[in-house]
């Protein structure tokens, strides 16, 4: 086995709108440290590749929203997580991701700490995330400048930057969140994450 | 705990054209053994409940339909299953499920073993059982009179209980497949089983 450096990353796409990345990510995060695998954090705009691929996330008064409510709750307490619905949902996840990318620049950024604050705030305790004061907040809390934060997030660089990262995950088959691509393979949701643990330890 | 024979069954909600349900079918009758439940085998016609929902499977030359095949390859290796699609999918799986009603009409009939020799030439030797002859003939092998058989998938009774059955499920919520429903609590997918198990054993 290569050593830890060797090993190539584990390319994360995620959405901070998407529930089931919140359900997912502990498993996620412990699995790339139990294989001895860098977690690549890439935001994209899952609502721009719904409308490129003509999907939707299901209604809230339809079966499978009903449905799916459930589940979430159900996924939650076997993960022992906290679950609420956000306020406003789905939500304009737009500004999290640009936020979460300017902080991934900065040399003491602290992008993962501040994913972890707007995950649990949108999926723990039911906040809306998509308010800009809220974000600058939570920057505030990593470490950040919240008045350069709020200017980062309109820059053209940074949001060039979610658009590309977009594109990639289009072109390489993204179509929902989480998605896990590791040394080619493609694992899609948080009940596949067991599978690509168990696909790593073979 | 009560008697097996006191428990409500699992009512089990499936659709021959589903290539999850082939691939859960081990582990929910493993299940309902294991608990003590009896497993109430409910077909239903998906395509049904999909048009009446708008929900349609993903396109086998989209990124979606892609990977799914992808990933029915890997959770058919997982549960050590052999795994084709079928030659001509989605099929029309009607009759294939008129046939199962008939054959648990009938005292001596088996049904279950004829469900499970439907599945196999579907999605193990990936065959075509929309075609009547191949039903006949796997009718057969269960003991039941291939005559009989093309006979009754076009009685209006077997038909109308197919119908109901369907209206049944869309009653209760069911928009895809394999759905199981026990003490009013539903589970859907083949990756939800192993958490009805796990809420089973509480």
């Amino acid at each position: 086995m290569p050593e830890a450096s060797q090993r190539s990353p584990i390319d994360f796409y995620f959405d901070f709108s998407s529930s089931y990345t919140y359900i997912g990510l502990p498993r996620i995060e412990a699995l790339a440290l139990r294989h001895g695998r860098a977690l690549n954090w890439k935001p994209m705009s899952l609502g721009a590749i719904f409308k490129e691929r003509g999907h939707a996330p299901p209604g809230k008064d339809t079966a499978k929203g009903r449905y799916q409510h459930l589940d979430l709750i159900r996924c939650a307490a076997e993960q022992k997580l906290p679950f609420q619905t956000p306020a406003v949902f789905p939500f304009n996840s737009i500004p999290a991701a640009r936020g979460f990318l300017w902080l991934q620049s900065l040399p003491a950024g602290r992008p993962v700490d501040y994913a972890h604050r707007v995950f649990d705030h949108a999926f723990a305790s039911g906040g809306d995330v998509a308010n800009v004061e809220t974000l600058c907040r939570i920057a505030k809390e990593c470490g950040a400048d919240p008045a350069a934060f709020a200017e980062a997030i309109q820059s053209p660089a940074i949001k060039a930057q979610l658009v590309e990262l977009t594109a990639e995950a289009s072109r390489r088959g993204v179509f929902g969140a989480p998605t896990l691509i590791c040394d080619g393979e493609m694992f899609w949701g948080a009940d596949r994450i067991d599978q690509l643990d168990r696909w790593l330890s073979r």
